[in-house]
């Protein structure tokens, strides 16, 4: 019987849900009796304290989490031979139906006229057709399709950027990273790349002064993929451009009241929009990570590749992580 | 040598691109020297005073509106033999992304979040998932189309509502004015009809009655299409329910500064979302509608059939229009 280790306590109907997928499954929940018996955990960033947890689960074998973001993972103290597998794919079309409302927010001018019409000032402002627009994806993986499908139907041109530049379907074009850092374009950016050792401050002060004004920056992804001074100049020497994000760097990942550890200096600019990390939490959310997750684990389970296997080496010695 | 009279004085990049479809024609423009001898007036609602030209255009044989939207002409002045060609088709595109723009604004609270982030409230709301949502589209027309096109990109059911209920390619399926009427539903009601003698008021006290609560309602129609007392009514008693509207009842129609004759009697209400008639008002929009009205013009002179034509009849002895 197969014990997987969680690190929160779930709901009843959760428990239903992961007991249709893993039916032979045994469930170990805080507080957990026996740690070192547990070859899997199913982790949840609510709690996110797993420094004493993992260090104990002495016959780990398997990380499943329930996010696609697995940035905030102990890193340090995984050992070499225990698999981590992201939770990409489950939540992708919340994650793009949120781009996509940040994207034609801003493009719209939605929360300016919002605020301007609430006074009753009727400041029209010539907005761009988006069927002339290119749109430029910092990655390509579900999320990224996802976002790619939905902007098509716009008309816009969509290109795609990942590390090695490879055509992915529906994107009209893909380009490296490094191309697209060297010479950055776009109208509409859309940052959908996980937080990993190579996007950490890949929007940086070089590729905001190489991109130039009157651009759409929108990120679901994480914060830290863009620098924060950076960003801070560019949205003021460019007035027409506009960040319009769902992520930012002083948040915790918690589903409790969200804790901001400073203030974020970049709120009182105009040209900034901003969403409390909303995207993934959909009335269906939970249910589809869970489901996601639990059949990545039976895939494990009956010696099968689980999806969304993690390259360790994205994660090690990453600049914002030091514990 | 076909005389086409303007209501406007059109810049000169306007005039060029007019002549460019329309080669022989000879562009009449304020101050008419000779009202009489224009068989054609083409029609932009910038200055909407026509009540003193029409009468006195003796040759009268067509009327080109530049705007998809004719519930503004003098309809009671206008002789029976003229034909009414509305603008519709070159706009589509623009109106139908704005009308996404507020329905995703509104349904992933951005206007709401923008305003709690910017003092630093962190509120999260669990969202819908888009693709367990049935849109519903009042209008089956040119625009009606375009956002169908949109909405099927996030998985969303789209039905359009039309006078006839005749299914339409682009809809997973259409329903009668009358049927929806009766029996309202959609978790999104996106209105995209002409305001015409059938669809003022449509959206009335019965109709926002059946329909109950948490519901988006996105207007980029015309706002009569809405009785404003029934609407206000409804969102204070459904306060999960968002109306985004691109248009109102009390502006005029013109890019003059916009004259507002009353304040709008809902804008203090929380689930209301604003912008000040711009979906049209795009860096394209001027060439597109005027090229699209002069490729019509065009089919009228050489004896085809004009696209776009009105019924007359939709618009005789309408509420909103006594003159």
């Amino acid at each position: 019987m197969p014990k997987i280790l969680l690190n929160w306590v779930p709901t009843q109907s959760d428990f239903e849900l992961m007991r249709k997928t893993l039916p032979d499954a045994e469930f170990e929940v805080p507080p957990w009796q026996n740690l070192e018996e547990a070859e899997i955990l199913l982790y949840s960033p609510k709690t996110p304290d797993l420094d004493a947890l993992i260090p104990n689960m002495k016959n780990l074998r398997f990380i499943q989490s329930l996010m696609a973001g697995v940035d905030h993972l102990p890193w340090s103290l995984i050992p070499n031979n225990v698999i981590v597998a992201s939770g990409s794919g489950a939540n992708s079309e919340a994650v793009a139906d949120m781009a996509l409302a940040l994207a034609l927010s801003a493009l719209k001018f939605i929360p300016f006229y919002q605020n301007e019409m609430k006074m009753d000032l009727w400041k029209r402002r010539v907005s761009k057709d988006l069927d002339s627009l290119t749109a430029v994806i910092l990655g390509t993986g579900s999320i990224g399709k996802a976002i790619a499908k939905r902007l098509k139907a716009f008309g816009m041109q969509v290109v795609g950027v990942s590390r090695s530049g490879n055509q992915v379907e529906g994107f009209d074009n893909v380009a490296s990273s490094a191309d697209w850092s060297s010479e950055p374009y776009g109208d509409l950016i859309v940052i959908a790349l996980p937080l990993n050792r190579d996007s950490y401050h890949m929007i940086d002060k070089d590729v905001l002064s190489r991109l130039g004004g009157t651009r759409v920056i929108v990120n679901i992804a994480r914060a830290a993929i863009v620098e924060p001074q950076a960003l801070k100049v560019w949205l003021q020497e460019n007035p027409t451009s506009v960040y319009a994000s769902d992520v930012w760097w002083n948040e915790k990942l918690s589903l409790q009241p969200v804790v901001v550890e400073q203030p974020i200096s970049i709120s009182y600019l105009p040209n900034v929009i901003m969403s409390p990390h909303t995207a993934g939490l959909t009335e269906y959310a939970q249910e589809r990570m869970l489901t996601t997750s639990c059949e990545n684990i039976r895939r494990f389970l009956e010696g099968g590749q689980p999806l969304g296997i993690v390259r360790k080496e994205d994660y090690s010695q990453t600049p914002w992580n030091e514990n």
